[in-house]
């Protein structure tokens, strides 16, 4: 079973990426053959600065690796370096109806926030069918956002079956991904870079200090008992922390007796020790960029090797050579 | 001077594509360093039959050898053979706006000819421009119709230097086409598949017989003038004829005692001898298909070398890689 994910390569990762998306695709990679790509063609719809954009790609490939991605069980990659995508992106797009993406969500979604309408963000699903169909692969996870366009996918696979032969594309299934509670920011909105209230998966430890301790919380006083349910700290302290560290925190909120310094002081050092293993990781990988470029090389002829024989399937049942 | 042109592979060549197409482009291969590429990435866009898009682009490869391009001038391959252009594509899509496309005649008069609304369709401007500006082409000769795509080539070219540096991209011009003289059809209409009026460039000598002696004259008896003006037999006989030759056809229109049966034998017979050589030619190619695909390698071979490096270039100018 191959498991198809790709990242988007948009700047440093904050907790909502990791619990969001992260830890699910890193849990998947012991479930089947995953093929995780670093979504660099669809970032040019975004980003139009090359120094940043090879940053956080760079970043990306860091941060996914730290985290415990495993090249020897994924394979990891970048999708520009299979630019094979773009060619089966094309012969889509010749098949590819308007009417299907004039109703895509996800374009009216970005331009309403201000993204450029470009054809790339237009065409957009149809490079992710690209991504998916040429690694024939058998399984997208998803958010409920991405369904649309994994469908979309599959109504193009078997429109192209049925006009150039059964067996051109394979068909994939997408599965969608388990509501994860979503990740409160520090003023308790959904954590978000649009909202400003994002806490770095890999952030300085001052820089962290100075967000937790910032936090505004209510005027309770110290010796009064504290309601747990809807605070930020117990919410976050829960993502990081195991079960019963939780719950002696949520007894001392009930207690009264503690300040919400103290909590935050706890949250601070709860948050620091479950990153502590990745944190190292991330230096080690950050002083030898070699290996990281290396993972990405192999995983590059990996995914390549895979890419270019379905393109030739998809090439010669089209009458292209 | 680079002259960048696309040759559409969209069925056999009638004598309207040849002189209103391919002898301008024969001749320009005279004039500078002549890239010319069989299009069948955008034929994907109307053929969704593979045999058919086979042996429309072998053809095509065929008659423009049999006409005279000569390899050892111009660049001659398939449009395919350099996959690399989708990918400059994609590139140029995520900064091309979606009102540029919106605006373009070319999609809408497609459409409104019944021509199926798909994204390749309608980013068919898009892949122009990429195959433009892939090969750093200085020229590119375009009829009045093509004239937008050209424009909005120059326009993305301007665009993509401005946000990722001058030099990106080169600037090409465009050179509209001396307006020939409209070829005309059988029924005196512009001669144009859709009309159904096409005399072959290639035709079989029995067919293009019936054709000519079939086309319908007015009702002047043998021995009274003929009025030349007007009359497709003249028309398509000085595209064929030497002006001698023409003067003498007009004269014994204007005579009379000529019957409009013989005058179409000399029609006949002048569009017979006109493309001799031509034929003579084809019928060599025809039994020497290596030679004809080994032409198109080595055209694909001289244009990667060309286009890999412009690649690289944008890639670059990006932030690929």
């Amino acid at each position: 079973m191959r498991i198809l994910s790709g990242l988007q390569p948009s700047g440093r990762l904050h907790l909502g990426n990791y619990f969001g998306m992260m830890e699910p695709a890193l849990r998947l990679q012991h479930e089947g053959e995953a093929f995780y790509f670093i979504a660099d063609y669809h970032s040019l719809t975004t980003v139009h600065d090359p120094v940043a954009l090879r940053e956080n790609v760079l970043n990306l490939a860091i941060d996914f690796l730290a985290c415990g991605l495993d090249p020897a069980k994924a394979t990891f990659f970048r999708q520009s370096d299979v630019p094979e995508v773009t060619e089966l992106a094309w012969i889509l797009s010749t098949v590819t109806p308007m009417p299907w993406l004039e109703r895509c969500h996800s374009y009216k979604d970005k331009t309403a926030r201000g993204v450029e309408a470009s054809l790339g963000l237009f065409g957009y699903p149809v490079l992710m069918a690209a991504d998916i169909l040429i690694y024939d692969s058998d399984v997208v996870p998803v958010g409920k956002d991405q369904k649309q366009h994994v469908e979309i996918t599959r109504d193009l696979a078997i429109h192209v079956n049925h006009l150039y032969g059964e067996g051109t594309l394979k068909l994939p299934l997408p599965r969608i991904k388990e509501e994860t509670a979503a990740v409160p920011g520090t003023d308790g909105q959904k954590m978000s870079k649009s909202y400003n209230n994002t806490i770095g998966l890999f952030e300085e430890e001052k820089a962290l200090k100075k967000k937790i301790m910032g936090i505004l919380t209510d005027s309770t006083p110290v010796e009064e008992p504290k309601d747990p349910e809807g605070s930020f700290i117990v919410q976050m302290y829960r993502l990081v922390s195991s079960a019963e560290d939780t719950a002696t925190l949520e007894a001392d909120f009930r207690r009264g007796g503690t300040g919400y310094g103290d909590f935050k002081k706890r949250l601070l050092a709860a948050i620091w020790d479950r990153f502590a293993k990745e944190r190292a990781l991330r230096a080690e990988l950050v002083a030898n960029l070699d290996h990281v470029h290396a993972v990405l090389r192999q995983g590059a002829e990996r995914a390549k090797s895979v890419a270019v024989p379905v393109l030739e399937r998809v090439r010669k049942a089209v009458g292209l050579r």
